[in-house]
């Protein structure tokens, strides 16, 4: 916990929750009649309502970007390293929005939330959303908090899908899009990930189809080991070897099934401690949501045909040790934008961390990200003058 | 099932069963007070006893490596593309013996066996072993079969750990060693993939603490997800792309968890099939000896140093694609051989099998064991007169 607050915080924030009655369809089919977001906003809307900025988060994110909730607590949001006062994402000069997506079990609707028309959870009768149902979410809360354009969407991972699907879907509500270490839809390879992660949460007797709460159950096994597999994807190969390389936890081996290296103990913890603060369907539910984003099947797979619509322009971030998804996915990304004539930078940062580096504050990365978006304010205060 | 057994196949062969009853002191503290091996063989001993080639398995690999067991046979052993009459392990020339290791479930002493002095099955009590320890009792196996000295060992993967443990344990009973695909020890990366497919059938309540047979039961979920798992990091990226992409079972997305890519109907399949011809405590095991291994760790991490002992010469072998055990870790291989001032042949082949490649029958790998096994063959010829 912090003694003080840095001075480089948001400080102490407070999760806002906006109701919509307004029903929203989604892509599944079903309608949702009414629902919640909660979100937490850092910083001051300007009068022109012109330079907010909307921050997307990834499978297991929530609305906690920056700041703390209370002294007590022992870290501050996810990513604070990028989003304070000075920082890369500079709340003196913007106004930022980060929520937690429908679907999601930390204050949004989701499975946990009680079914209105049932005046049960939800569980695993909640419908299945996808990124585009996500998009939409968000520009209702846009249009709740008075923003018709924002300055940027920015997004790591499946956010950077969602600040994607924002270029295409919204064009005129987004003057930049910033897509860090994403990719334009899954591999082969990380949708089969997915389905071993899904299966793992599947078979614990526990998940009783989804609607383990409803029988005083957590699925804690299947959940804690989708999480082991995940945190393997998300680590280079290196940045584990760095870690943890062949340390034992004994002098001489055992020859059993306890711990005998201490990646097998972290793996164990990091898996554990996910069960105690994420709910299995939203994890079920988000991996489909990166499973079906593939905005270029609506055009036979030409992405840069898709892209022709957007008007934002766009930085894309890719790191080099990252195998989930890898530069080559971002630069797919960046070729469709140059071949559609749509205004483009990008950076493959250097960084140990593989996937997981979109979140570290990796000086390359923050300065670029401080860069680009400080020509954005700039822009904005000629544009107001 | 073949209507005529093909001229280069080794034809119908039958597997033999060696019993020792010398203890065997296990790299646990354990004794094995006596025990069996399965194994198969190929091709004629000479006189001299010269010409034997010890084929190691991996992981899941099993002593019946190359022909048929009976004409109904829908498929023949797992190496049959490398082995027979002509082939890259040329069977006219060599006297081939393929065993299953210690542990196993194909018919050697392992977890499925009866316990002699319990009288029950040995299930989660079966003693952990090493790849030391299956050199020791392979060691023993060429002692009944009356070899001294093998010709050539070769292993993939695991296997070919196996064949570098035989040339600095044994250094005068292998005139050359053939390793593919592996590695001096695993990363980091690779014991956390181990963990994760150990924890994913342990968690399975119908494991029962690794006795579930005295349950009448088997944990096929576990071991199915453990299946998917490690068949995700057997193939590249890429080779998973070309096999499925993004192929769709139906025409569109039916938003639910069954069957939307047909990689996922491939992996479950994949597992499913696993659980009915293998044991989960063999698979446990077999992932242990993996962990385990580390020759190095002898000398301080100086790999050199230990194969220094080594007298065979060596020809190491990987396949691009390959990210389970990357050329890099078959270079380690390389460089402390010539380090240590040993004869040492290398090849690096192109293929887009990933791991699995080690199983594929590669012209330009198939050429490169047939040519440098030829050279083998010749030389014992010249040896001989």
């Amino acid at each position: 916990m912090p003694d003080v607050i840095p001075a480089d915080s948001v400080g102490i924030v407070t999760p806002q929750i906006a109701q919509f009655e307004t029903p929203l369809a989604l892509s599944c089919g079903q309608v949702l009649s009414s629902y919640q977001l909660t979100y937490e906003t850092y910083g001051t809307l300007n009068e022109q309502a012109s330079n907010a900025i909307l921050i997307c988060h990834a499978l297991s994110g929530d609305h906690h970007a920056a700041g703390y909730h209370a002294m007590s607590d022992t870290k501050p949001g996810w990513w604070d390293s990028a989003i304070g006062p000075g920082k890369a994402i500079d709340t003196n000069r913007f106004f930022v929005i980060s929520l937690n997506n429908l679907g999601g079990c930390c204050g949004s609707t989701g499975p946990t939330s009680i079914n209105p028309e049932t005046g049960q959870r939800w569980e695993a009768n909640f419908p299945i959303v996808t990124v585009e149902d996500w998009v939409e979410s968000q520009a209702r809360l846009a249009d709740l908090l008075g923003i018709q354009t924002f300055a940027a969407i920015v997004g790591g991972s499946l956010g950077g899908m969602q600040a994607l699907e924002w270029s295409i879907r919204f064009p005129d509500r987004l003057k930049n899009a910033i897509i860090v270490a994403s990719a334009p839809k899954l591999s082969t390879q990380n949708i089969a990930f997915n389905e071993v992660a899904r299966q793992s949460i599947r078979r614990d007797p526990d998940f009783f189809d989804g609607n383990y709460l409803n029988h005083d159950s957590v699925p804690t096994n299947g959940l804690g080991l989708a999480r082991m597999l995940g945190h393997i994807t998300y680590l280079s190969d290196d940045a584990m070897g760095a870690k943890f390389g062949r340390q034992m936890r004994h002098d001489s081996y055992q020859y059993n099934y306890g711990i005998e290296f201490e990646v097998e103990s972290y793996l164990r913890y990091q898996g554990e401690a996910f069960t105690k603060r994420f709910d299995a369907n939203t994890y079920m539910l988000m991996t489909k949501a990166l499973d079906y984003f593939d905005p270029a099947a609506q055009a036979d797979g030409d992405l840069a045909a898709v892209l022709s619509k957007a008007k934002c322009e766009f930085l894309l971030v890719s790191f080099t040790t990252d195998w989930r998804f890898a530069p080559e996915r971002s630069e797919e990304i960046v070729n469709a934008l140059i071949k559609a004539g749509k205004p483009v930078s990008y950076a493959k940062i250097e960084a140990e961390e593989g996937h997981d580096a979109f979140l570290f504050p990796i000086p390359r990365y923050m300065t670029l990200l401080q860069t680009f978006l400080n020509r954005v304010a700039n822009r904005l205060t000629t544009e107001a003058n």
